[in-house]
C-alpha cells in the first residue's frame, strides 16, 4: 500500500498517482491533498496523527516550499513503514511516534537521488512518486539495494518539534498547533493538564471544559479534549477559531480556575 | 468493498481509513467527506441517493453531531449491504430506498458497543471504523456472530423522512431538501407533478421548464428533473440557489401554468 | 483501472463510481472532481497533462455542459488506453499526447448510444459510467464487438486545441491556458522561448525568470517553467493569479529583456 499526502489540491496528485502506478502495482490511499499551503508544521502534525493508524506502508508527503532547491529528498524507514519526503521537517515528528509504538523498530534514513528530474517545480511527480513506486517495489526491508537511495544519518534529516506548553499555577502558556477544517483550534496543552476542570478561561473568556461537543448548546464556545489528546478550543456547530479569534502559531494562555473533584 | 461518508474533510477520513486497512484487507471508496457540517439531513439524501448504486458492501456513514452524548452507534443490514452510523436518522431513507429495491430482504439492526473508546470527539475513528472493519472481516450474513453487535428493532433507529409536497389545484407546496454543489437547488416535487408543462412559476418567475440545462441560454433560470427524479430550479451554467434565492429547508411554491400537451 | 475525471465536485461522483462497480471489478483512480466548472477548455489541459503518466486503462471524464441535447458521447482508443467523454473537445488533445509518446498506436473512435438514460441531466452516472464498466470488462482490444459502440471517423470528433503563441522580436504574445489551484498562472509559452533570460516583463513588470520558486522571497513574483514546460507566472508562496491580475483566456505579453548567454 501507498498512501499520499500533499498540499497540491487537484488535479496535481494524479500526475503522482499515474507515475506510481506505471511503475508497481499497489493500493493508493489518499491522506490528504489540502494539506496548508506549503508549510511543513502541519503537514507535519497531520501526518503525526494519521500515518500510525495505518499498517505498514510506503508513506509518500509532499509539502515542499523548497522544491528545486538543494533541500534534499529523503526516505525515513521506521520498522516496516518507510516515509518519502522533502528534508524540511515534515517527517521527524511521525517517526518519534511510530518509533514510539513499535518494539525497537529498525530505524533508518536515506538521500534520494533523481538525475535529472523532468521539472524543477513538481518533485512530487519527478522524484518523490518514482522513489515510493521503486521502494514499494523492492521491499522496505531492501532499501539499501536501491541504488537511488544513500544512507544518511537520521540526525542530520531536519526536524520540527512541537512546543510544549509551561505551567505557572493556575496558567498553562500554550500554542495552537493548527486549525483544522471544522475551525476547531487544537492547541498543544495536552488534556491531562485541565484534569477535571470544568471550565477555564481562555484569550479573556471562561467557557465549559467539557468532555464532547454537544454538551454546550449550537453555537457555544467549549473546551474539549480532542482526538489527538490537546486540548481545543471550539464551539459546537460552529467555528472555534472565528469565536476564539486564534489561529496556528497563537499563543494561548488557559486559566485553570475549575474546582478540581478529589479522588 | 466498504464506502465512506462524511462530513470530515481533510484530513480525518485518514484515520478511519489506516483504522479499517490496519483490521481488514478491503477496497475502500469515496462517497464523500465533504456532506454538509453537521446535519443529518442533506447526509441521509444523499446515501439514499449514491449507496444503492453500489453493489453489495459494508457502508460508513459518519455525520455526528451528537458524538459522545448516548446517541446510540447502528448497524442495519439489508440484504447484502451492511450501514454502519449513529443513530441520528442517517440510514432510514437509504435503508427504504434499499428494501425496496431487493427483493424481500433480510433487514435486521444491531447497536454497536465499544468499550472506552479512545476519544468522545472522533467516533468514526474510534467507533465506527473498527466496526465496519470488523464487520467486513465477518461477512453481512454473521453480524449476530460478532460481539460487539447487540441486535434491536429497527423500528427503535431514528428516523428521518423528507415531506411530501401538497397540491392545490395547479400549485404545488414543496419545500427544498437540499442544495447541491453546483447550486442546483432540489425540491421534494416528483417530476411527475409537472407533467407536460412548458412552463412553472417559481418565487414568483415564470421559468421554462425543461428537459436539460442546454435548452436555456447559459446565465438564465430553468426548472428541470433532476437525476433523482426531482425537479430542481437550476441556472444554466450558474447557480440556481443564488438566482432563485432558495437554500435547503425553504418552502418552494410551483405553480404549474404550461400547457399540457394531448398524448 | 479506471480514472475518473470531472467539475461533479461531491457526492455526484460516488453514483458514478457504484454504477462502474456494480458491472465490473477494477481498481479506480480519481484524477480530479474539481475541474474548473462547465468548461471542456481547462478540463482538456488537465486530461492531457495528467492520463499520459498512467499505465493503460480505461479514462473517464465528464464535463459535460451540454448534457442532454445531441451532442454525441463517445470513446477513443490510443494503444492500450479507452477513453470515455462527451464529444466537446475534452479528449481530442490528451489522445494526441498519448499518440506522440507511443510507437505508432492503434487509433479508433466509435459513438456510445444508450438507449433511454435514466436521466437527461446526469450522463456521468446514466451514459458514461455504464460505458467504461463494459469497456473495462471486455477489453480495450475488442471495443468492437460492445453493442453500445458504433465506429465513428476520428476527425468527426470536436477539437480543441490550445493557441500557439507568436514571436515578435523580443515580444512574445501568448494566452494564458489554465491557472492552477495554487494561483499560478499558467501561459501557452513553451519554456525554451525565454531561453537563458534571467528576466523579463510581463503584465508591465519585469520580474526574474528562475527555475524554480524559492529563488526570489516569499510574496515576490516570479517567472518559472511550470512541470508542463511553459512558462508560469507565480508568486513564491501566494497566488500568481492575483498579483499579475491574469485569468484563464487573457492575453500576456512578454518581453525578455534579459541577457541570453552564449553557449
Amino acid at each position: 500500500m501507498i498512501t499520499l499526502a500533499s498540499d497540491f489540491g487537484s488535479p496535481y496528485p494524479a500526475a503522482m498517482k499515474g507515475v506510481i502506478l506505471s511503475r508497481t502495482e499497489t493500493e493508493l490511499v489518499d491522506i490528504s491533498h489540502d494539506l496548508p499551503r506549503q508549510d511543513p508544521r502541519p503537514a507535519a502534525f497531520w501526518l503525526r496523527e494519521t500515518v500510525p493508524y495505518f499498517p505498514p506502508a510506503v508513506h509518500l508527503a509532499v509539502v515542499d516550499p523548497g522544491v528545486g532547491t538543494d533541500r534534499r529528498a529523503i526516505v525515513i524507514r521506521v520498522g516496516d513503514h518507510a516515509l518519502v519526503a522533502p528534508d524540511n521537517g515534515l517527517l521527524r515528528p511521525v517517526v518519534r511516534r511510530l518509533a514510539e509504538e513499535a518494539d525497537s523498530p529498525v530505524i533508518s534514513a536515506y538521500e534520494i537521488t533523481v538525475d535529472d528530474p523532468a521539472s524543477s517545480t513538481f518533485h512530487g511527480r519527478d522524484v518523490f512518486a518514482p522513489a515510493a513506486a521503486e521502494i514499494h517495489e523492492i521491499g522496505v526491508d531492501r532499501l539499501a539495494d536501491l541504488d537511488m537511495l544513500s544512507p544518511i544519518d537520521l540526525t542530520s534529516c531536519v526536524d520540527l518539534s512541537f512546543p510544549e506548553p509551561t505551567i505557572e499555577g493556575e496558567i498553562i502558556h500554550g500554542e495552537v498547533l493548527v486549525v483544522d477544517d471544522f475551525g476547531n483550534v487544537i492547541t498543544n496543552v495536552p488534556g491531562e493538564l485541565l484534569a477535571d476542570a470544568e471550565q477555564a478561561t481562555v484569550a479573556g473568556v471562561t467557557v465549559p471544559y467539557v468532555d464532547t461537543f454537544d454538551r454546550v448548546d449550537a453555537g457555544e464556545k467549549l473546551l474539549t479534549v480532542g482526538s489527538h489528546g490537546y486540548v481545543e478550543c471550539d464551539v459546537n456547530q460552529g467555528r472555534g477559531d472565528e469565536a476564539f479569534g486564534l489561529a496556528a502559531g497563537d499563543a494561548v494562555r488557559i486559566v485553570v480556575d475549575g474546582t478540581t473533584a478529589p479522588e
